[in-house]
């Protein structure tokens, strides 16, 4: 399928900032630009993530399929028209986050995860993701300050979970080195989006 | 996986009667019998269940995702706990509602569906699946007077929408005589029931 727009993903894990770099990326970018999330992005997909944040006793299996139902809406109502129609799209979260939740973090192999974000994709892919990284221990003191009123089921997990999560980032930054790139998370916000907006000038160049 | 307790599903086109009979048919069996039903069976799968039915704009793929997340879920937590217990397990409608739903009636490829049903299941096949076949013309007719209520997108199809979802579960039956058994619903529910107890006998003498 042909992608006309350009289409970024942001990445990370909890706390490294990715939803107020994501609005200064938007902004820095200017018009035509569209911000999105995951999972959610549409009415549909914001009740799924609704289910998957609170459901307690939820298994490894029944996330990733959720995370793939709602990937799939989200693709074909809202990333698909809009790449089509030049925009820029930035997304918070995408196929790199259910590598590394559900496949470093739950042990999900990875063939069927890919084979799950190929199928709800349609073969979309970013153009360019940005890995915002930071020891968990950091992100995790930071987070409770950002958003008090944070209580989903993901947080509440053991730092233990947070670091296998990063170890997946950090798996797909190696593996794929071309669209994904590392950013330093532990730096201040300016120096990140400074960063950000350095890597986007390289790709633009390329 | 090892099954010990018997696992039989009941499927049809709408109006067919199946929860009813599901009911008697638990009734008359009496002991060491769950109902349960999809999507749905479990406080999370029911909650899934909710987005799917009535989640207008949704897609053939979203669906399909939903549907086997739910089912994740439910044979995880309820089924196969259930039949690892020695009970009877009768459930309301199971994978050959997807074949018959999302492959018939949506084209989505049965290779897909297959894969995801298994993903699901963990291989988990039911013993013996029931299909209470009527033209969809009588079962949409009777529908209203059983449940008054009923608003959700499903009932607001077409009929060539159900007809296609008929073909579907007699292409199943026709592919797995063995397990999968026609039962004529135009029949009063009566002999609806008497039909479904015989062909459980027959099964039980196996």
């Amino acid at each position: 399928m042909a992608q006309h727009g350009i289409f970024i993903t942001f990445e990370g894990v909890e706390g490294a900032g990715k939803t107020v770099q994501v609005q200064r990326f938007a902004t820095a970018l200017g018009a035509n630009v569209l911000v999105t999330r995951e999972p959610g992005g549409t009415p549909i997909s914001e009740r799924i993530r609704e289910v998957f944040l609170t459901a307690e006793g939820i298994t490894a299996k029944t996330e990733l399929l959720l995370i793939a139902a709602a990937r799939a809406q989200h693709v074909a109502e809202v990333i698909r028209p809009a790449l089509e129609a030049n925009q820029i799209v930035l997304c918070d979260r995408f196929i790199d986050a259910t590598v590394a939740y559900q496949g470093y973090r739950s042990g999900i192999e990875l063939a069927l995860i890919n084979q799950l974000n190929r199928l709800a994709t349609c073969g979309i892919t970013p153009n360019l993701t940005f890995v915002l990284d930071l020891p968990p221990e950091i992100g995790l003191q930071r987070k409770p300050q950002q958003d008090k009123a944070c209580s989903d089921r993901l947080h509440r997990e053991p730092l233990e979970f947070h670091h296998k999560v990063r170890e997946g980032y950090l798996a797909v930054a190696r593996a794929e080195p071309h669209r994904v790139k590392l950013i330093d998370a532990t730096q201040d916000a300016d120096a990140v989006h400074a960063a950000l907006l350095a890597e986007y000038q390289k790709y633009l160049s390329r």
